[in-house]
Order: structure tokens, then C-alpha cells, then sequence
């Protein structure tokens, strides 16, 4: 199939007129000045796909819940364990699959959902071990998403200067028990044309060192990508400071030498940036998250400065929007060092697309050129938002209202701003209307 | 006429099924629990129109223009001359309107416009010595806005440790050489029924102190509202202690006693708080600006906990999205405190409308109650964005995309999405095309 673009942001900037020759989900040529012929209009200026390389697809309930008592991100964790408790396979397909749906229709192609929700809340499996996980699969599937699950290990309710704390009632949901456990269930799982498994230990809090190597070795055996959230909040440096005597970082680096990807990354200690860069590692930032939940402004400019990839992950999902992540990165950092234009447009491009498909194992994503993944998102140039704008600029200036088509693995899957599945409002207000 | 509202924010919460009898522009009657009956009805949650109590309509010219470089505020507000050095009555006149326009389509009900380019670029003045003015008067009348026109003085090129120094080429039009001739000027605008006229020094940089009192006893003696820019950088601070030995707020405090409305207040220093309580003073914050210009996080919980009213601005309108400036607001306070919900959900709601609607000399606005302004936005609460979020906490998830409905004096400007001037972004298309 061929897909002809307005305008194409091709590795080498834009271009007009732009047809694209699609086969099996890759772009298999690509033609710049050329006629539209028979060929699908993609209107405006397509870009590569958004990659939202970290998700908690459940936390979409949270959304316009979590204002009314101020508190911190602890006092917020309360509130999404009281929705983490509830959920089961269904309700968490029906959630996640609105929620994917809206990922898509904002110009996310791609989506890293770091998974911890895995057995019933007495902390007993479900039948199928991974009933949580398929719905997950199935839930991107419809939804025309393509995914990385990240299943995640998750053994222990915390860490203090004594070292890890047992898990609490709604955390045994979590938790496999041990990382063979973890390796065991997740073996179960398929990957498929539009799904791939990775790794992820929740953080150094939840996965004791021994723990966390394991996973980590697992997940290089496999040639899997590997998460984690990593000093989202002081108090995750101070404990394990406390206890390792080393950061964060420190351990993790330690336990994963041929890299990962951390999330955050907010309160990096000294030392840690240049560990991140020895071990190739990519720092996941989630600014709409990071302001929501108070966490602080992570050190963006000096990881990339220091080599450090970058990507951008919705998170919580309080925001679906990509071009507000990408906004979100560049105010905060202008925020805290008082100077404009602390990425490049073209800095803030890899950031949003090829950057994050690496990190979630999709690393033939993310660019628009001959044998990439057909991932594409275009965007309508003449709105009021972007009217005037540079295309060079315009994630700085549209909205998600501003996506009018996506394309995933050559599926049309928002065309005119409109979801294949439908009214994506109405399943959102099902679904969450569902939990209450 | 009669409004129906599925849902209305009153003075003491949201209540259901609410009609709104409107003459002449207020609202006359209001009943909840009433049915709709033959009423105009307002879809999901209407709340007050938000107030954008700070615009400069003509740097919307720069979205999307001004994120390749780098630099700093000061880089930027050469870029900003250069458009300010080419506009005429007529080209001012049209970006105005799609700009004006725009903002209703955002939920703006009333803006107060920042106005200094005055005269033409040699410095003489038009044969009308308002052109400019009146034709940001008429751009607002075709948006269908409320305006305040915040007529602004200014005289001096910039302040350093030895007194103001002489406009430079570019700022020469924005002169009207004394605050007497300024007064003379202003003397000759005319206000209307959602036109009201107001009075401005550009700030303290750009106005001598005998200046700056003599603009304050000219707006004292009309009942007009005082606007100025105040520490949006610290290079203000450091040029007026330097040279009065007094901070910006300190200079401003002692020539304006009755209270004025500070513009950003990014950089307070200390005591200034104090100083702007005492006077009754409201901050103006401009979030989407402070970030994109990388002015700043100011004090925005202490201002408010000290007594000081704050509302909130577009400013140079790269982004013109209420939602967004009341999220930036909250956001940039939970970065810098690491605390959630600074606000409490009321507060934002009287920062978002009656605030704003008081700083710009409408103090009968920004309520839904007999007497107020019939000024409504209403807000879809089944959006992608919004499905599931308490109507209580819409405003920290909805953004510009989910206004249906604005009413500004009783007209019904916006109705399901459509302005009545048609395809805003074409007018902006044409507008923002004519200036290149």
C-alpha cells in the first residue's frame, strides 16, 4: 500500500509531496516530490510515531481525582492502590483498551506499559498465571497500538535503612515472590507482530540487589529491554543510601552493565549521570507526571550533554498528550536554568520518536525512512494552534487535538481524527464508569 | 433569553439543571433544578468565562517562530521587535481579531490587552493618534471578547545603575514622550458595552518614577485599573535597586497606593510580598509564558497565603489555552514545593475568572449569579481528556479543545465548538501570511 504525505519529516528534515510504500507494517521505499496518485493522503506534517516508552495504563481512573487534598506522592500512591486493589482482568482490558485508544488518537504508535499488576488481590495467580498481562496484549491489540509490555518484578512493600520492608495488603497483587518466579511466568507470554515482552524491576525499593540482577540477566538472555523507575523522590536515594551505602543508580548500573532504561531519573546524586552514560543507558523523563506528582525537575540537559539518550513516557497518565511531554521537557528545563531553547527541535524529535522506540526494544521504529516500522502520526499544520507556526516547531505548539491520522505497522488506525474504534470518549466513560 | 446548564459552577458549587435569565448583558435570575424547556442549552459544566487579565494579541506572531536558537528572554524580545516594527492599524487590526477570536474558542470571555504600539514606527502618530488602539477596540468588537484595553505608557529604552537610557529605532513607536501626552492621548478612547478603558506603565524600566506617578493619579481619577510588568527578570531588580536603591515593587507600591495589578511578579524580593498585601494589589501570573521565556517559578502560594489576589494571562500567546495556564500555575508550584495540590480546586476557580475579571476593571464578572455579567464557558465533560474526572477538578484536566459553548454579554459567540466568525484558523492563516 502507499501512503502519500503533505509534508514528511524525513531524516534529513522536511520534505513535501513525500509517497511512502508500505509492506508487511514496514516502509519499504520512500519518494520525496512526488504525486499523490491513488495513493492515502496524510495531510498536514507526518511525522514518526510518538513512543510513549512508560505507561501505567490503570491510572487513567486517577485522572481529575487526586487535587482536592494536596499531599505528596506518597499520600497520591494511597489513591492509586485503592484503584490497584479493585481491578481484574476485565475491568483492566476495558480500562486499558480506552485508555490505549486515547494514546493513539493523541499520536502515540508505540507504548511501554510497565506492568506490576499480576495476580488476584489475595496475591494468588489467576488461572492464566499472565490473565492481566493478556489483557493488556489484547487491550493494545484492539486499541491498534503497538506494545512492549514491560511485566515487571515486584517483590517488596519498600526499603528502609534495614533493608526491604514486607509488602503491604494491595502490594501482594504485585509480586511473583522471587525473580525465578517472575522469569517463570513471564516465559508464558508470546510475543507477536505488534508485541514484544521486555523487562522491568520496579525500582530498587521493590527488587532486593540479588533480586534485580537476576531480572537484569534475564532480560539480557532474552535481548530484552530493561526498566526501572529510578530516585523519582528523594526518599528512594536516602534509603538506599542508607542501606547500600550507595545510590540508586549505583546499584543498578551494577547489577545491569549492558544498560536500561530509567525512569525519571528526577534526583540524580553525584555520580550518576556519568554512570548512565558509561552503561548506555536511556533516561526515561515523564514531565507531566513529574509536575503532577510534585517529584521536581530531573538534570535532561547534562544526560545528553554527558551522551545519555532521552525518552518520554505519559506515565500516570493525568495527560495523554505527546506534544505536552515534549513542552513539559523543554519548559522545565528553561524553568531551571532560566535559558530558551535547551533542545534543539531536532534534539526534541529523536526524544519523542526514535529514542523511545529504542527503549522499549523496538529500535527499527521511530523514523520515517526505507525498512523502518510504518508508524506514522500526522499533524494538521492550520489549526489555531499551529497556524503560523515553523513545521520545524510545531511540537511546541500543537495539541493532541491536532493529530488528524495515525498509522501503526501500516494499519490506518485514526484517520481525520477519528479512531477505528469508534467513540474513544465513550468507551473511556465505560470503562471508568465500570470501576465506581 | 434563558440558558439551560446540564451542570453550573454557582457561587457555593456545581449544581444541576440550572436556568440563567439574561437581559442586557447580566444575568437576572438563577434556578437550579429547573428544566430546560424552550431555554438555549449549554452541554456538561458551565462555568464563568475564563479571563485572560494579560495579552500582547500581536505576539501571537511568534508561535512556533522562536525555539531554533537557544537564547534568553532578552534574545527573544529582539525577535519580538522585529514584528512589532512592521505592524500597521490594518495588519494589527487582523491579527488581533483571529487572535481575539481564538481565545473565545479557548473559554476567554474577557481579555486585557497590554497595549503600547501606538504610534507609527517613526514615532509620529497616526492622523488618528488611537489607530492602533482603535483597532484593537474593533478586533475585539468582531471576536465577540470583552475587552479591557490596558493603555500603556512608555517612555524610556531601559533603566541601568545611572537612569533610563533613550528608546532605541523599534521602540520609538511606543513613546508618547511624557505621561501628560500619554493622558492626552488616552483621554480621546472611548468605552462601550464590553469595552472599558485602563490604564498601563510598561514597568519600571520603561517608565520614569514621576511618570509612573502621574499614569497612577490619571488611572486613580477615572476608576480606571492599573496594570505594570513587575520582576519578570532579575536584571529589573538588580537596574532599580542600582539605581533608586528600591526594588521594582518598592518604586511601584509608593506611586500606585491604591493597588495595582503586577504583571508576573516572578522575581520578588523580600518585603515585596509584603508591600503588594498592603496595597490590595493583584499578581498576574502568566504561566505558558514564564516557562517558554524561561523567566521563572515566582511566589505564587506565599502571594496568595499573604492576602494577595492572583489571576492569570496568556501574555504572548504561544499557547492560548485556559487549562493550560491554570495547570501550568499548580505545576510550577508542586516543582518548586514538592507538594501536590497548592491550590485548592475553589482557589483556582476564582484565580481562573472573578479575579482576573476584578484586575481588569470588571468587578461584576467571573461569578454565575443575578447581577454578574452573562460571560459562560462551557466545558465537555465526556472528552477524551475529561471522561471520568470529577467536574470539581475539570479545570486541571480538560484543556482549550473541550470548550463547546462561550457566552460573552448575554451572545452566544461559540455554540458546539463553532465561533461565529466562522473558520478561526483560516483567519489566523490569513493574518499571520500577511505579515511575512
Amino acid at each position: 500500500m502507499r501512503f502519500w504525505c503533505e509534508q514528511a519529516l524525513l531524516p534529513g528534515g522536511i520534505a513535501a509531496g513525500v509517497a511512502l510504500d508500505v509492506e508487511a507494517g514496514r516502509i519499504t521505499r520512500v519518494t520525496a516530490a512526488a504525486e499523490p496518485g491513488a495513493a492515502t493522503v496524510l495531510p498536514g506534517l507526518t511525522r514518526p510515531g510518538f513512543a510513549n516508552a512508560h505507561s501505567h495504563a490503570f491510572h487513567r481512573a486517577l485522572r481529575g481525582r487526586t487535587h482536592d487534598h494536596g499531599g505528596t506522592f506518597w499520600t497520591w500512591r494511597e489513591q492509586m492502590y485503592q484503584v490497584a486493589a479493585t481491578l481484574t482482568p476485565e475491568s483492566l482490558f476495558l480500562l486499558a483498551r480506552a485508555t490505549f485508544a486515547e494514546m493513539v488518537l493523541a499520536g502515540y504508535t508505540v507504548v511501554g506499559e510497565f506492568h506490576y499488576l499480576h495476580h488476584q488481590p489475595s496475591g494468588l495467580p489467576y488461572a492464566d498465571a499472565n490473565a492481566m498481562g493478556h489483557a493488556l496484549i489484547r487491550a493494545a491489540g484492539e486499541a491498534g497500538i503497538r506494545l512492549t509490555l514491560l511485566d515487571t518484578c515486584y517483590l517488596a512493600g519498600g526499603l528502609d535503612e534495614h533493608g526491604h520492608v514486607a509488602l503491604d495488603t494491595v502490594q501482594r497483587r504485585f509480586s511473583d515472590d522471587s525473580a525465578t518466579a517472575w522469569a517463570e511466568r513471564v516465559a508464558a507470554l508470546s510475543e507477536g507482530d505488534l508485541v514484544r515482552i521486555g523487562a522491568a524491576a520496579h525500582s530498587v525499593r521493590a527488587v532486593p540487589l540479588a533480586d534485580l540482577r537476576e531480572v537484569a540477566d534475564h532480560a539480557r538472555e532474552h535481548g530484552w529491554p530493561l526498566h526501572l523507575h529510578l530516585s523519582e523522590q528523594p526518599a528512594e536515594n536516602d534509603a538506599a543510601l542508607a542501606h547500600y551505602r550507595r545510590s540508586p543508580t549505583a546499584l543498578v548500573a551494577d547489577a545491569a552493565h549492558d544498560g536500561f532504561t530509567a525512569v525519571h531519573g528526577t534526583h540524580l546524586t553525584e555520580g550518576d549521570v556519568d554512570l548512565l552514560a558509561a552503561s548506555a543507558s536511556i533516561v526515561c523523563f515523564c514531565p507531566s507526571t513529574e509536575a503532577d506528582l510534585a517529584d521536581g525537575i530531573g538534570p535532561a540537559r547534562e544526560l545528553l550533554d554527558a551522551g545519555v539518550r532521552l525518552c518520554l513516557g505519559s506515565d500516570q497518565n493525568a495527560i495523554i498528550d505527546p506534544f505536552a511531554e515534549v513542552r513539559g521537557l523543554e519548559h522545565h528545563e528553561r524553568l531551571r536554568s532560566r535559558q530558551r531553547g535547551r533542545f534543539t527541535p531536532a534534539e526534541l524529535e529523536g526524544i519523542a520518536s526514535a529514542n523511545g522506540y529504542a527503549a522499549v526494544g523496538w529500535g527499527d521504529g521511530g523514523r520515517i525512512e526505507p525498512g523502518a516500522l510504518a508508524d506514522l502520526v500526522s499533524i494538521d499544520l492550520r489549526s489555531v494552534r499551529t497556524a503560523g507556526s515553523a513545521p520545524e516547531q510545531v511540537l511546541l505548539t500543537a495539541s493532541a487535538s491536532d493529530v488528524t491520522d495515525v498509522v501503526v505497522g501500516g494499519e490506518h488506525v485514526v484517520q481525520a481524527g477519528r479512531h477505528r474504534l469508534g467513540h474513544v470518549a465513550a468507551l473511556l466513560t465505560q470503562a471508568l464508569g465500570g470501576l465506581r
